[in-house]
């Protein structure tokens, strides 16, 4: 049977993944969860560790994972969300951050131009290298000589095989997001990689753009998109931008892949967002999406189109959260969304 | 004698830098200009160096330097650009980036909600050190084996300072962006420097966002905004956002600073454009724009308003290039400015 590991963790977590896990069970799959609710912030205060060698034996022996949010506002130092989040990224060796990003809506686009608004595009984010290497440290600390630095470190290992999934999920085309006129040791290795992943994929259009030009045309137009590559960095900030063209964080799903283990972590792009949680208004779409995520994950494509058409029924029909000018609660939204699955 | 050092550059570097000249002379100011025309891709192709000591030495005994665009299409290894303007921004010791962004015109705004379209604000980037160090290499290089590192810098005395000048062009606001929760120990520096700087300042509205939430956040209701500090990347990143946000990079002027010595070189922030090179279209904004911040910068106030006035004017009348919807050339435009320079 398969089993999915999940995390509900902080703040509208737990709101969310209900709904989404409602989904889930709605589809009929057989799918056992396991659900290990301890991993939030209260466990962090309480032992000093969020996730420990046993949760993560637990989740390595599930099929996949679902992670509602983590993060609490009495941790201002951010270690506790590094602590979840990054290692599981690390530890499983989750080396693609796969973040699509499509308009359900035409009402939700914040662009003016009508023939821009359709985005329907996915970041490719490295997930386990770059800024996020956590090599680095600082000397002289405290006087007015500090010294800090951060390595941005790039594998030929790392960099190839993300961009080879990129290709593999293409429809139309790739387009390789770095900053190799600046940044130029990673830079380079990137751009050899990307050189001989377009050879291999000579039926893939394939482009090239600077991240700032690329956060530009985003912002402009969206719809030349299709799939964009890029280090775990620019994928941060460009997925939060492909988010707002799409209509919120809301409405964000991602998947956390190891395409060559199958190992597999998904989670909306949304945080634990403390200054709505306990008001019932958290919008459940990026959660369900993520199911959506993962049912395809499990070869059930067909069901994934269900989950995806019900969501998009319900945006169309106005039955939302307030987050996109609704007036429903998570639990309403979620209701929805069933009715829907469950119309013939 | 104030002495203006001019660097034409490739491009439509030289075709925007003409109208710009003649907005500075029509000013009256009595400023004498020193045109380094061999500073360019040709130069740099016959010798291998566009910029040489000599000319750093004839900028440093000019006032300020005013660029076009430094880049060309042969040549694709980016160090000649790289050359240019790091060369220029580190041997200066240009701190600052300043970039403003303003929506001269509703008609520019990419964006649907008319509430959300009125983008005033001032991108400060830090200008010398994070990945732009140069620090860092590779080895194994060519191997499966390949590393490459680029290593993100940040010192105290170049986060202290960028973020001293950053509250003191503030109007309102400032918000700190980084990436503390992730990229940590420069994260760590730029946050204890925010403290402090912060306490200095308690007249000014202080905030801090995470850079995948800012730029979320800019493309969702950019009029949130006053001044956003950050580093030298983000910054990077950022302000082709905010340019996108404000009418696109034809208008995108910015100044690169050190406030403590008065070192000061201004340049649009579009490139040299290849493709539209010598087709006479291109826009003189950014370039004319730079040169009200130039002018600003030698204490001219209100002669620096009376340029924006008049840039303001022709997009109102839209007298403007094809990038902004308008029918003009270069040159008309340049007229167009000229003219409404003159009116009363
Ligand atoms: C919380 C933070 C460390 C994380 C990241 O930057 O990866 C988040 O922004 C994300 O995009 O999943
Ligand atoms: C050309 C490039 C190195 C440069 C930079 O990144 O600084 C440019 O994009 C800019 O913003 O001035």
């Amino acid at each position: 049977m398969t089993t999915i590991a999940v995390i509900p963790g902080d703040g509208i977590g737990p709101e969310v993944i209900g709904p989404a896990l409602d989904v889930l069970d709605a589809l009929g799959l057989g799918v056992r969860t396991d659900v290990l609710d301890h991993v939030n912030a209260e466990t962090y205060l309480r032992t000093g560790t969020a996730l420990t060698g046993a949760d993560l034996d637990r989740i390595r022996s599930s099929e996949a994972a679902l992670l509602g949010a983590v993060g609490d506002p009495r941790l201002s130092d951010t270690a506790y969300v590094r602590g979840v989040l990054t290692t599981l990224r690390l530890e499983l060796d989750l080396y693609v951050n796969y973040r699509p990003a499509r308009l359900w809506h035409d009402r939700l686009s914040p662009l003016r131009d009508p023939a821009r608004r359709a985005i329907d595009c996915v970041i490719v984010r490295e997930n386990t290298e770059g800024l996020y290497s956590g090599i680095g440290g600082g000397t002289r600390t405290g006087t007015p000589h500090e010294i800090a630095i951060d390595v941005d470190l790039s594998t030929r290992q790392g960099v190839a095989r993300v961009l080879e999934f990129a290709f593999s999920v293409a429809r139309r085309s790739v387009c390789l997001v770095d900053k190799a006129n600046a940044v130029r040791n990673g830079g380079q290795l990137w751009q050899r990689c990307w050189s001989e992943a377009v050879a291999r994929h000579p039926d893939v259009e394939a482009s090239h753009l600077y991240v700032d030009t690329a956060a530009l045309r985003l912002a402009t137009d969206p719809t030349a998109f299709d799939v964009i590559v890029t280090n775990n960095s620019y994928g941060d900030i460009l997925s939060d931008l492909t988010a707002a063209l799409a209509g919120g964080l809301g409405v964000a799903a991602s998947a956390n892949l190891n395409p060559v283990t199958g190992r597999a972590l998904f989670e909306p792009v949304h945080g634990s967002a403390p200054d709505i949680a306990g008001t019932g208004v958290a919008n459940p779409f990026g959660a369900i999406l993520s199911v959506a995520l993962l049912v395809e994950h499990l070869g059930r494509t067909e069901e994934a189109d269900a989950v995806r058409r019900a969501v998009a029924a319900a945006v169309a029909a106005g039955r939302v959260t307030p987050d996109l000018g609704g007036t429903l609660s998570t639990k309403e939204v979620g209701t929805v969304v069933l009715t829907e699955l469950r119309r013939p």
